[in-house]
């Protein structure tokens, strides 16, 4: 790899909202630009998380030079912990990690978890700081988005300027750290302009500017004061401006704060810990007994804005939490955006709230929720302030990336220079052009339990036949000498049928699994699986209308 | 039951979207006002469709008067045929079945599809037609929705004026039949009054008013002057409006007609039959083969808003479809709302059709798509028109009723005589009160194949965890007298592992297996199975982190 070349795999994030993870080379060695996960869709039954594939990542005693976090999300820092796993045997020094203080702490916790601490470096990286990395120079330009201390990457490369935006808003009044990015841009351009950018496609679709967080808390602060009852409020246990916001209007108010759930409770620690909350003084758990005066008057933080049945807020709305209850006269605000995939389960707890007589603040009636990533016109002030030679959009499924190239164009980028690109389609950066390279495999990784990347298409393929259909099993043990039934047939069946309602449906089923050993001669044993399987699952399909999956277990013996 | 009560029972549709059905009784004998199906959630794995339950529907001997259909969408429609399949015996002459032509001409498809044609008589009622049943008389008012002859009812009951909306919007400029609801409901209350209201609540949550469906005609307009290629409009199969506006842009702009999807085709003939629709003069199906010419200035409706695998969208977008295709240039018009829980789907089928290069319109950029529910100022012209002595809000899952309820209560009515009712809580117009009767059981019935109720709570858990985790099968034949292992241990895994990765998993497994035999003498064999279960799931969460359905199969011989 010449040092005057800049080639940049994207491992994924281009083409999904997740898995966002990118190898920079350039001469003298990798650096990984993130590493997060994605949350399965509801085709990847039974999966837990799903992880970008790492396979050709880096190559036989190749030593990465560390990895660059942009902020603390999870589809920015949740695969590190597989990544380390896989090549830990190639780290004989600790991997240096490189992000804001934030971003670090839920990193350590991580990988504390994970038991994976010692094998890295966590390097703390201030606001506007620079880092060298082999013969590439990161300037850490903070950014607004909905977790603190997000940054974009100002890089400069021995082929000229590149800006890597992370994820970011442009938000004139925020309530945490400013933004710098736009003056960062700025001087970072100088005279010599920007070669390439990346940016964040999330929001193209949406028209406009994003609103700013101060409007949010305007509106919570209208509903606080309007409340009587409790307050439950369910958020992003990372949103810590969101959470400070909460804090300030409990305060105004004269309310106590209850926080349930774990990783809210240890967020508001670590936040505190980094001064970038000040703990109130009356903060209580769960656990806590509270006088039926003080929890009157209380603000309850939960986590569950997307209605996961195991979260603190989904388990009050239903009536199966210990402590908590909902009661008429309680308001509560979903503060935080429904995912798509999620609508339904949110829905069903919002009614439940509703059941239970709350007033409940969701979806866009009033604004108690903003978005952390730049909208339309958010994109073209960057793109007109940056005017790149190149632009490859990132961070968006692919119509994101499209509509967001398409932008560029309208915005003066020379439309041969626009590239939509998909993870593995790996580019490079050179003196005076930009070349596409030959793609990489990079098909997702699925994490199950302890398994990595052992549930693949035919496992799902299976479980989604299981899952609609259920299983017979048909168990029959014969003589091989005699030819006589030893055993069974004995039909077993899971998510079939209930089987008091269709127990003659079994009983004939047994009937055909005889027919079948009648027509046949014991050398012909060996096919007799096969046979039964296609006739009973002829059988199931006259009679119910139904396949599921026939597994029949004959033992000759 | 007196004559001068009327008890309303409400099947389904007060608590979902979707279900609606609803039995009326008045001295007479009972009329069920419509009759629909709700499609299965996430959660009920491998159901087709979800019916009420009829089982407390009419008592022996009790003859229904007869059905009445406000309009022709499955959610209420859809159950006619397993309701008149549970009832066939009592019908010994011909339910008549009461509804506009279009409706009553969906019915009769959906009834000849089950054989069940000859257990109805089908009862065509003229705009603003009056029917007496029993002692009701049933006025019916001709609204806008988004299938064509959609009616409200305007019901003469012995104990005074009722007015039932079914689904309605109020559109200033219809496109189609006009509504006269506002008139009749004027004309129909007199200086007596309105005793009881039931209206939609679908749309309560959204502000302002509904767009009418001239401006969607307006903008789609646009875009066929606009487009250069192939213009593909993917909509519901029975919006016989937006059918029409379709047809009619294609021969202003010059365009054949290409009709992909079997629904679309029928229901486009029903409505030619009905004159509500002209028959285009070049109007062609996917099997036709155009010429090169005529196929690039072609509109191409087909059925798949909601991202269904065997939609025909779905399988143009996926590349999947034989004789259509989607290029570069195309253009696609999404002309519908997902629904929620489809959004991944549409999300996905969305992008692979950028990925072909074609232009997409989706979601709310432009106004492709108008609703067909009143909005939440034309429910407040509703409920300040008819100002009801009781209302009670129907067609809505329980936070729409709610708030619904809310806005009653805002507009004028009584708050002691606004009801949220659920499925299920029967209510009593007396001549000088309502009243609440005692609940009756109405748990939704899950329809899986030609098993109809056959699927409930027990086979769907079993479902959840066959489809998440898998299924081991261990197969072990044992001699009962010896004690040795004639056959086995056998592992057989569906949905479970990648087998190859995790052979030695299997085979370790089985050591297990005859570690648990080893312990045990003969007279024990009986606990073997349980035993063998328990340690296999120990064993697997251990090593896997999971845990999937283990069926020991033992077999002593």
């Amino acid at each position: 790899m010449p040092e005057r070349h800049l080639t940049v795999t994207p491992l994924g994030g281009l083409g999904e909202i997740g898995l966002n993870c990118q190898k920079w080379e350039c001469g003298q060695g990798a650096v990984l630009v993130d590493c997060g996960l994605m949350f399965p869709d509801d085709s990847q039954l039974g999966v837990d998380v799903v992880i970008p594939s790492f396979n050709s990542l880096f190559e036989e005693g190749e030593r990465p030079l560390g990895v660059v976090l942009t902020h603390g999300h999870e589809d920015h820092i949740g695969a590190l912990p597989w990544m380390i796993s896989q090549y830990k045997g190639m780290l004989s020094t600790p991997l240096p990690i490189y992000g804001s203080p934030f971003t670090l702490a839920l990193v350590e916790h991580k990988l504390a978890e994970h038991g994976l601490l010692d094998r890295v470096e966590l390097c703390p990286v201030a606001p506007r700081e620079r880092i060298r990395l082999g013969n590439l120079e990161f300037f850490f330009s903070p950014v607004c988005h909905s977790i603190p201390q997000g940054y974009a990457l100002l890089v400069d490369t021995p082929v000229g300027k590149v800006v890597h935006t992370g994820d970011f808003k442009l938000d004139d009044e925020p309530l945490g750290e400013a933004s710098t990015l736009c003056e960062d841009i700025a001087a970072f351009a100088g005279d010599e302009g920007i070669r390439l950018l990346l940016a964040d496609s999330t929001n193209v679709e949406v028209e406009g500017h994003s609103k700013p967080e101060r409007e949010v808390r305007d509106t919570l602060r209208e509903i606080f004061t309007e409340a009587e009852g409790r307050i439950f409020i369910a958020l992003f246990s990372s949103h810590v401006d969101r959470v400070r916001i909460v804090l300030e209007l409990a305060k105004e108010t004269g309310r106590s704060v209850l926080v349930s759930g774990r990783s809210l409770a240890s967020n508001i620690e670590k936040a505190v810990n980094l001064g970038l909350l000040e703990k109130p003084e009356r903060l209580y758990t769960e656990q806590d007994g509270l006088s039926e005066a003080e929890s009157s008057r209380t603000v309850i933080l939960a986590t569950g804005t997307q209605g996961e049945p195991l979260s603190a807020m989904t388990r009050i709305a239903n009536g199966e939490h210990r402590q908590l209850a909902l009661h008429e006269g309680d308001t509560v605000i979903m503060s935080s955006r429904v995912i798509p995939g999620n609508a339904r389960a949110v829905s069903r707890v919002v009614n439940q709230m509703y059941r239970q007589g709350a007033k409940v603040y969701h979806g866009s009636w009033r604004t108690i929720h903003a978005t952390g990533h730049a909208c339309r016109e958010e994109l073209r002030t960057i793109l007109e302030l940056v005017r790149p030679e190149w632009f490859i959009p990132v961070h968006g499924e692919y119509r994101n990336l499209a509509l967001h190239a398409q932008l560029a164009r309208e915005c003066g980028v020379d439309p041969a220079r626009v590239l939509v690109l998909e993870d593995g389609h790996p580019f490079t950066l050179t003196p005076d052009d930009l070349i596409l390279e030959k793609p990489v495999p990079v098909e997702s990784v699925l994490v199950d339990g302890k398994g990595v990347g052992d549930v693949g298409r035919l496992v799902l393929k299976e479980r989604r036949i299981l899952g609609s259909e259920g299983v017979v099993i048909v168990v029959l043990v014969i003589a091989a000498d005699t030819g006589e039934v030893l055993h069974g047939p004995e039909m077993i069946s899971r998510g079939f049928v209930f089987e008091q309602l269709y127990e003659h449906v079994l009983e004939d089923s047994k009937c055909l699994v005889l027919d079948q050993l009648e027509d046949m001669a014991p050398h012909e044993y060996d096919r007799l699986q096969e046979k039964i399987r296609s006739s009973m699952r002829r059988f199931f399909r006259d009679v119910l209308g139904r396949d599921p999956v026939v597994l029949p277990v004959v033992s000759v013996v």
